[in-house]
């Protein structure tokens, strides 16, 4: 299979003719081939009544079918083969080994979807039976289960150019949900976009779905993403990327005539809280793991530990030193796109001009778009006053804040916005403090890991990949893990309807059976 | 106990300096004693610190004694006994009965949810073991629950006084969630709202919770409502009222540095759908029922139904015409306030002007802000293209909309913007167009019913009172049921943290014995 620069309108492969972008090889700074033609308003209606046209077609697929549909896409994904790692290394210039455990993420993705759509709890099944007996008023019979909200527009992160883009988290969990999605590739990726697309495609034909389920659109500039979310056909946004980026979106949708939600996942710098006994006792294994996390990929991931809360004295002095020590010997590492390079290197720069600022260590330079790590420290009480101390720097740069006493650390989380991770590192003689501070963690964050590090989303059932605001726009839910699925449905109850209109999830006789909250009540 | 016009900010009942509210009684149009001081932003501040102070306090109490503190409110508002019926029909026009009727359910409300506390479900447990076998890298222990938003805003609504307002579902949800509640009164029943106040800070302080885990305002004009929203204490935000109203809110709530979510129930006309079989058959027993629903509680429910369509021919003229003998014999019925009174009769009063539209009926005059019933009839090529033929008339009006077929029957219905209800009228022989119709009633509606109206929501598991915009400002979410409670949680994830650590619900050994899905499985 052969990138080609089309889009895709349902199953068709359209040529946009609003402008074109080119993929940069991220190593050498060089542009790709070959072209790939922007979407026009043409190709966004087209788009859109496509996936308004699907939509009630295929929320009422069988969820065999909508299973098998999801599984269709992991196999077609795995059928690109090598081309797609390669494309995909070329464009985002992460490495084929990571591309190849991103691939595996993602394809696993889909398959706990499938597995969702096979145990049908995400459904929310609620029967509460009629009581014609029940006096004063005889009681209805009333019946809930959950549908698709309805088209949702998908925007592709930059740092997950597979398991967060096109066929990502949030395709397939709102596919999964019973949503046609249509997505707006990331423009750091368009030819991974292109294959994955098709992958995607390919597997809505073969599985017989109607054509407008997916949609991939390119966006030569910045208007045809935020047609897409003002859009009255499109009734739920799915975005990772910057806070400006996230806001904007936000800020469309709640203008619209019908607003609608946002998940946008967009700005976290995932404070770690070093305990005193831990540090005592393993100041140099935490600050080795640290580093590893930190510039793990570059540092291009939401979760990177960007802030280091410690109380001040000769174990964090320990941890500074071992810290600094080893991120000196990480190599430089090549980024995503030479715009999130610049930003790097003058979010670092800012830190490392600041009068409050300590430069503890930078790692080896590197050549083009390859991004050093750094490690900078301050006192809690310049980061409590300064407020461009708790700017994101995306990229392998991480700040130490030196507290006084607990009190004080405190203070400075108390102080933070909304996180997507609060990493702890306890011995069991930290346990009281912790326990005191686990109601401030809760509050902040949408995980609390102790002794590890955010990076590495395990996506399972009890995973939450969010938290309040900024770290997403919605902290009512999770963009990893099967409760992502949930972003996607609304409930609907039916009051005596004959059984025969109903849909099998609310049949008495449960012969999909699917979990049916009875009374209240689970049975059995 | 007496009516005093103080407000209630935690333990302490405050005078108000910033303007006076009087109640009006509905029926005389009487100003009624005592005045009610106004809110000012002392007070205002003064409640959101206390609301903040007791949320983590609040919420970490063990669920039993939250479910005691709920069941206490029920229990004081029974004590309060004859004299807050009384009050609220002085200040609210509403029968004796109904009023009785709706104390029932607001302490049923409150009950149920302290069932839903014993259960447990609402917490969403999940857990995934570690497994540190696993290849190739070690699963991590992962435990999610859910928690409370933080302090919730409730706006008491004018048409439920007690079920919708200081004690109603809102609150009951947003406590049984862990989340402290300042309520603004509703201007109209500001005694009700000082009694039913005063009946859960009893119970806060019998049951030992901390001071603000409840507060009551009275607003002299929009500020304090406004200003309640903008808190950046304030997590999140339930109203019931009018569209203009919850716009406003959700304005302000998107606006804010930290948007939140506004759950805000704002408009709806509730189609009823009147197959041909069923009309043929029932025509006036349908008739005889709607009028009922049309005119229950001067027809002053959101779920009033105000939208009528029908295939034209003989049989709509028989329905047309037994609801408008109905209409003839139903008294006309104190509204709410003059405000609602005078809305209504502008908006019945621009139906009966409308060169398209036909009077059928109207019921027997009233006096003072009593309102008659009105029902008229259009074509659905008028109703196409008159917008101001589909906005809500809150009061007992209701537009019949004459269709050629059951396409364009269809078609009307498509128009029409998101709805709380929709109900169909139908028999086994319209069995196959109900089914070819369902897909598109569930888009349109929170709750789809047959045989029956939408007046009379059952507050119960499987009951859900939204629906898409504008019936609600968010359709994923209930206002009404158990399943109510979770528009006021989100879900935190806690990462191989020592079991020690955790809240009971997430221990391994399920103390609690909550509902925990066991990677993705209930057990057992």
């Amino acid at each position: 299979m052969t990138v080609t620069g089309h889009m895709l309108i349902g199953q068709s492969a359209v040529w946009g003719s609003h402008g074109r972008l080119h993929a940069v090889a991220a190593a050498s700074g060089e542009r790709l081939q070959p072209a790939f033609g922007g979407a026009g308003a043409a190709e966004l209606e087209r788009a859109c009544a496509l996936a308004e046209a699907a939509f009630d077609e295929y929320r009422q697929r069988p969820l065999v079918q909508r299973a098998a549909f999801v599984l269709g896409i992991a196999e077609n994904i795995l059928q690109l083969g090598d081309e797609l790692i390669e494309r995909c290394h070329l464009e985002t210039g992460l490495p084929r080994a990571r591309l190849e455990g991103e691939r595996g993420r993602t394809v696993g993705q889909l398959r706990l979807f499938a597995e969702v759509l096979g145990e049908g709890g995400f459904l929310g099944v609620r029967i509460d039976p009629a009581q014609p007996q029940r006096l004063p008023m005889p009681r209805v019979d009333l019946r809930l289960r959950q549908i698709g909200l309805g088209p949702v527009a998908v925007f592709g992160a930059s740092n997950f150019p597979l398991a967060f883009s096109v066929a990502g988290g949030d395709t397939a969990s709102a596919l999964a949900a019973g949503c046609p999605v249509i997505v707006k590739a990331h423009s750091a990726h368009p030819g991974t976009s292109e294959l994955v697309g098709r992958a995607i495609a390919r597997a809505a034909r073969q599985h017989g779905m109607p054509e407008g389920v997916f949609s991939l659109l390119f966006d030569s500039g910045r208007s045809i993403g935020q047609g897409l979310v003002a859009d009255p056909r499109i009734k739920a946004v799915g975005f990772t990327g910057s806070r400006s980026g996230g806001m904007a979106l936000m800020q469309i949708a709640a203008a619209r005539a019908e607003p609608i939600p946002v998940y946008a996942e967009m700005s976290a710098i995932n404070p770690v809280l070093l305990l005193p006994h831990a540090l005592e006792e393993r100041a140099e294994p935490i600050a080795s793991a640290f580093v590893a996390s930190l510039t793990l990929g570059a540092g291009q991931f939401c979760t990177n530990p960007g802030l280091i809360l410690g109380v001040d004295g000769p174990a964090l002095q320990r941890f500074e030193r071992a810290a600094a020590e080893a991120l000196g010997h990480v190599a430089a590492q090549t980024m995503l796109t030479p715009g999130i390079y610049r930003s790097y290197c003058q979010g670092a720069a800012i830190l490392a001009a600041h009068a409050r600022v300590q430069t503890l260590a930078q790692g080896p330079e590197g050549q083009g778009q390859q991004a050093r790590g750094a490690l900078f420290a301050t006192s809690a009480a310049a980061f409590m006053v300064c407020p461009e101390l708790r700017e994101e720097v995306f990229g392998p740069a991480s700040l130490i804040v030196r507290c006084a006493d607990m009190t004080v650390l405190q203070q400075v989380l108390q102080s933070l916005e909304g996180q997507l991770t609060i990493a702890v590192h306890l011995s069991e003689g930290d346990q009281p403090q912790v326990q005191a501070l686990l109601p401030l963690l809760e509050r902040k964050a949408g995980r609390v890991l102790a002794n590890g590090f955010g990076t590495g989303v395990e996506v399972t059932h009890a995973m939450v990949h969010g938290g309040p605001f900024p770290a997403t726009s919605d902290s009512r839910s999770t963009s990893v893990g099967s409760r992502a699925i949930q972003r996607f449905l609304r409930p609907v109850a039916y009051q005596d309807l004959p059984e025969a209109l109903l849909p099998a999830e609310l049949h008495r006789a449960n012969p999909l059976q699917v979990p049916q909250l009875l009374d209240g009540r689970f049975p059995g």
